[in-house]
């Protein structure tokens, strides 16, 4: 390859914060992102070269980017299948990952089944069309047990606990109700249920896929609560074998998925054992430590993957800690964010602010990074980002 | 302050590398960036919100730009001091650092007399406004000297050097036809000298002025060939006390100067002594390692300085070597470079493309940092990234 003015356009179907962080990471390789996105000014609005208007599954958008574009990603799993296939094999744009693979991952029960069958750990876990299969899924499952919207959830939105038998029907029909295109009369094909995983810790790995490589990146342990990410610290406070087998797993999932970019992959750790929970065909938020914890971001890996670039090294410089800005208000309301001196007075903290005008609940605003000496206590550093965070409100 | 979206804006004269890499290192903070240029669609375009088209002294340009931001500065000298401070007065958008300060850099006579003044070494120096003067202050000095256009030299350029008797008039005429504004009938003003200086090494230092705090970036050590900087490895090569001594300067440099950032402070190394080359006013080549390098980089800091924010660390995080890509071309034309695949198959290598269309002799085109191990034998650090350089050509 040679590098030139302009360098390749990366076309990146949504422009929310995993948006902007690629672009920052791709403007030092001499690499141009342009982002669509529903939302006119989306975050990556500033430092994209520009910023298309669009719904996530609107082809026209989607061809538009892709004739501005050298290679297409997205950063967002809403991302349309169908449409990105379309418009690569019309444009000659390639897409990576493959819109087969996001087809994959966009239904729960069918990732699930795939990655069984490819030898990955999962935990127990039933398709469930209706309330009665829910209840006798869960009874061979044990309580409690988790129903899940097969499409469509995120951040813990599409999954419900279901503690006893009592539970069963609330359960069935808050998941129907949330399910994309479901209805009440029609169910079928909406949900699927697992067993509740008895988990010492949630771990995560970021899978990298490049050209014809499969490298991971170490082992984060990420703290829900809520069932939304709040901290995470790389290295995870684990054990060599449970490293290795996280990443061994990781390798295993990469054989899996087709298309070369970065796959955040989630798991419940036992003892020494992992199960996968899920994975995300993009950058993900438990690897956002990366940008300063590592040599290579996740986000630089997933630029130069998609475009084709070698794999940069997956090492870990020091051990880091990081806490998630999330939105403490009762009511969605324009974003003013308090507390910040501090972060910014901390040595070796790392603000990254996501520009999105507005907050609501638990919206994820922002993030702080605290990178700790080589000798670092690990519980030491995620009490300090913690604190940092704490700091920090959405409050007038 | 608080944090809220959009941001502030940080108005930037010159959109070139300098301001791109400060667009980069912004965002996260949610600075957003708005550059002047005189280049439509330069460097820093693809990562800042806007970029506006005008001379670096055209005071409607910059009036444009104040009213769009909330705090000015310049990555580059040839910005005009007058207009910036009228824009500023008229439009009550704080400048850092103060036009008094770049109006005295701007002239390097004047800057030497006022560092000196205030006790910072410099090398003996005089003021020469015609060829007689020259030949005298040569004879005081004793050759070889430096003859030096007072205003407008940047990379080399605006230094000639005197090497005996015989080159005093050729040298003097040479400054004269360089130097901004002057003519050979009124060379009055111009040009001054400086004996040569006989260093052990060129370093630099990264003062850093905040809000009521000044601090330093560890000692950089430069490595010049036709006085273009090419290599550079942090920490220096150099003993304890060089370090110490160089950072005093930096802090008795950061006392003369006024207005918040980051200023470039150039230094001749001898035994365990420096002497002060020149400063810039604004994150300068030799601190670019600092993006890796550092927790903080010094477009971070400049960022943090200007919007008065706090300072970040200066800590350093690991050895760490850089190399410029120049151009290596005779004629000026599109630039193409190849042999970037092993800058992208080295680990811990990091590219950085300036995103410029055309490529020239000797032009700073973008640049590779590696960075070592904790216990990297430096000499080996700069000989590998110097190869990696070495690898990359704009010849077809």
């Amino acid at each position: 390859m040679t590098l030139s003015t302009p360098g390749p356009t990366l076309g990146v179907v949504g422009g929310g914060q995993l948006g902007r962080m690629l672009a920052e990471a791709a403007a030092p390789l001499g690499i141009e992102v342009v982002v669509t996105d529903p939302t006119p000014d989306p975050p990556a609005g500033p430092v994209a070269r520009d910023a298309l208007t669009g719904d996530f599954d609107d082809e026209a958008t989607i061809r538009g980017l892709a004739e501005r574009s050298d290679y297409l990603t997205f950063e967002i799993e809403l991302a349309d299948p169908d449409a990105l296939e379309r418009v690569s094999e019309e444009t000659g744009t390639p897409v990576h990952p493959k819109p087969d693979t996001l087809r994959l991952i966009q239904d729960k029960l069918v990732q699930k089944r795939e990655l069984a069958e490819a030898g990955v750990p999962v935990p127990e876990f039933r398709r469930v069309d209706s309330e009665a299969d829910l209840r006798g899924a869960c009874e061979e499952l044990g309580y409690p047990a988790m129903v899940k919207a097969r499409r469509g959830g995120y951040d813990g939105r599409g999954n419900v606990p279901v503690e006893s038998p009592d539970d069963v029907a609330e359960a069935f029909a808050e998941i129907v109700d949330t399910a994309q295109g479901a209805t009440p009369e029609d169910p079928e094909g909406v949900a699927m249920v697992e067993e509740m995983v008895d988990f010492d810790r949630e771990v995560a790995i970021m899978g990298c896929l490049g050209d014809g490589k499969q490298d991971a990146f170490p082992v984060t342990e990420t703290i829900h609560r809520e069932e939304i990410l709040r901290e995470m610290v790389a290295p995870a406070r684990v054990g060599e074998a449970v490293r290795e087998r996280a990443r061994e797993v990781a390798l295993d999932v990469l054989d899996v998925v087709e298309g070369r970019g970065v796959y955040g992959i989630e798991l419940f750790q036992h003892g020494d054992e992992v199960l996968l929970n899920e994975i995300a065909p993009r950058p993900h938020n438990s690897g956002h430590w990366t940008i300063e914890g590592c040599h290579t971001s996740q986000f630089e890996q997933h630029a130069r993957a998609v475009t084709g670039r070698p794999l940069g090294t997956t090492e870990q410089r020091a051990p880091t800690a990081l806490a998630n800005l999330l939105g403490d208000v009762a009511e969605r309301q324009e974003a003013t964010m308090s507390g910040e001196q501090a972060i910014f007075e901390a040595d070796r903290a790392h603000l990254h602010w996501y520009g999105k005008r507005e907050v609501y609940r638990l919206r994820k605003m922002g993030h702080v990074t605290l990178v700790g000496e080589p000798d670092a206590d690990r519980d030491e550093l995620v009490e300090a980002v913690g604190a940092l965070r704490d700091g920090t409100t959405f409050q007038n």
